[in-house]
């Protein structure tokens, strides 16, 4: 499955450029900062891809609603990884650091993740393929670069998917907000796939019941957190047990 | 300083009906679940406060861009901590955690962010007066409520607030990309103030020399964090030192 995109900021069209995926056309702000601009342009030249200089007031109509820092992209197709080679990678990794998202609806939330996700070493993502929300500009530009980076799967059942992994000696731990263990209590270190819910429903009933342990951050009220600052605490805590707790780091 | 707001969704709108702040007005759709309907039209009775049923429509045009999940309410100003009752705040706290804001100027990260803060039992939050985004409907969207229970200040001058703090005893430390000490190796038990700089360049180079101490998140990567991210990550990893490694807890 592919998708058409434009992208724009600095990291993530950097990144787009890098990957196999490529650009094909680039539009600059003439009010760039002239290294920005020559860093671009030389990109641009590099790679072959046709640059214009344009007023900023053209970026914004290219691509409305999002902060473009002066650059935009139009990429090629998007693409996912297929299941099974999602599987292979996985299997591929010692101690294997997954992340299934169960129906996140925000786009800046899905990038704000595939960010941390990256950032915390994360092998791939898993994304429900239905009512969730899909890659778009928004999701590119909050991800920073990192969705050039991250492998990325859909599939059609979640709970397929977990069982799945299982099988394959993957542990499962749904993060909830309520339920299950302390997870500063819990052991992260192993090969593990992270569960995350709906920002306003939290995992699906028949999602939790797959999990092997369910997992909740301690508060100090009864309030919830941010889906993505939640799946970023939850992934640091797991790369804080895998890295600081190992002697002599 | 104080500023009118509109504000939604349910938590928001709850606390702020709670809080003393109040609210003046409410609109509820009609096609609310009737038990949420139910819930917020005993709310309004009991608090006095005129409500109006109508079509989600309207609703949008009340307040556009922001999912308002059928509820919107017009509030009382919003009121920030004079800087000195802030200090007096900090002082009857055993062990305070407090946030400094250097010049966040995303609506959506300001709002997770002082979210991220209610839940991590912070005293307060302080934020710059100027160069930074103030207090609007998408941050008190962003911030599922938060924003009516956390104490928040401005001040002129993020520098001699750090001071201000330091001679009161609180330990200052900036959250910064690369540079400082593992944050899993700081001591984040005490009287802390947690200073987060700017999405893009981070800590301004003067506030980071009045800090006693910088810290950094380790990472599988070059990149960075969002900013709400970041700072959920370094806020949770002081709660987890606070309660976690206190014994019996």
């Amino acid at each position: 499955m592919s998708e058409i995109l434009r992208i724009c900021g600095k990291h993530a069209v950097r990144e787009a450029i890098r990957s196999e995926r490529g650009v094909y056309k680039l539009w600059l702000s003439q009010t760039l900062n002239p290294p920005i601009l020559r860093e671009f342009q030389a990109l641009a030249k590099e790679n072959s891809i046709p640059v214009q200089l344009v007023p900023p007031q053209k970026l914004n109509a290219l691509l409305p609603d999002t902060q473009n820092q002066g650059i935009v992209a139009e990429t090629g197709d998007f693409t996912y990884l297929e299941w099974g080679e999602f599987l292979d990678l996985v299997q591929s990794k010692e101690n294997p650091l997954i992340l299934i998202l169960d129906q996140i609806q925000d786009p800046h939330n899905l990038g704000a993740i595939i960010r941390s996700a990256e950032a915390a070493g994360v092998v791939g993502v898993v994304l429900a393929k239905h009512s969730a929300v899909g890659i778009s500009e928004v999701v590119a530009k909050a991800a920073a670069g990192a969705l050039e980076v991250v492998p990325l799967t859909q599939v059609t059942n979640i709970s397929r998917a977990i069982e799945d992994l299982k099988e394959i000696n993957v542990w499962v731990m749904g993060l909830d907000a309520n339920e299950g263990q302390n997870i500063y209590k819990g052991n992260l270190t192993g090969s593990l796939a992270l569960v995350i819910g709906n920002e306003h429903k939290g995992m699906r009933p028949n999602v939790a019941k797959h999990c092997d342990l369910l997992l909740h951050i301690p508060m100090h009220s009864s309030r919830s957190l941010n889906a993505s600052v939640s799946t970023g605490v939850a992934l640091f805590e797991a790369l804080r047990q895998r890295d600081h707790l190992t002697p002599g780091k």
